[in-house]
């Protein structure tokens, strides 16, 4: 969030907006560790109430620390078995920055294709308004 | 609502979750009315925060009454002009039942593409399982 290139998050973002996000109402939330040391999170809930709520919604977050380590994928595919389990059928991510070129690789090493672009919809801090994309999986095919 | 074909909301959802809804912090709301009779109602808000708060999201429904009397039209002109005024410089629509013909030709009408499709995520009360757009303008060329 500090570098204001992958996430919506300003990196200003106070303590308490944060943990609203990460675990507020119907979310289930999960942290990576080694030891106790926090290495990553992601949470997931369902993207649209009622009659779209069979599609969950998924984010994480790597802690900088723990780049490169494979954290991103071990919390992918962690959230997809327990996605599953919890009854969702397909998955969507609604902000994936296009220009966020490790997490399009990753996501769609799990299975996830591109099925939307945002025009300009991210406000980077480097390199001004750039694309977003939407990505989507369903979860039955393993 | 009641008829389960549009909107995310189950046809049950109770009028406190549709209050919250649609008066809920950051959204500015309008209703269309001829004399003290509602006809239709729209609101927009922020679709992300922060460094995606330059693109609105705005939801909007008719009442079986005023069906075909142009309220939809009326109010998405004027929700482009009050998102304009408000300082927004796209306008997003996240959830577009793909069956909705109704509304799919209406946002093509006032300057909608869509620019990406969910398979299968909203579950039609008649159809089951169909596909949803997501469809996006800029507001900057009139």
């Amino acid at each position: 969030m500090a570098t204001g290139d992958t996430y919506a998050f300003s990196p200003t973002t106070s303590r308490q907006d944060c943990h609203a996000y990460w675990f507020g109402p119907g979310m289930t939330s999960f942290v990576a560790a080694e030891g106790v040391r926090i290495l990553g999170m992601y949470k997931f809930r369902a993207n649209q109430r009622d009659l779209g709520s069979h599609v969950a919604n998924a984010s994480f977050m790597v802690s900088p620390v723990a780049h490169g380590m494979g954290v991103g994928k071990a919390m992918g595919q962690h959230c997809l078995t327990e996605a599953r389990k919890a009854g969702y059928v397909a998955m969507q991510f609604n902000f994936v920055v296009s220009t966020n070129t490790g997490a399009l690789s990753l996501w769609r090493t799990l299975g996830f294709s591109i099925v939307g672009t945002l025009p300009k919809a991210f406000k980077h801090q480097q390199l001004g308004y750039v694309d977003v994309h939407v990505m989507y999986r369903f979860l039955d095919d393993g």
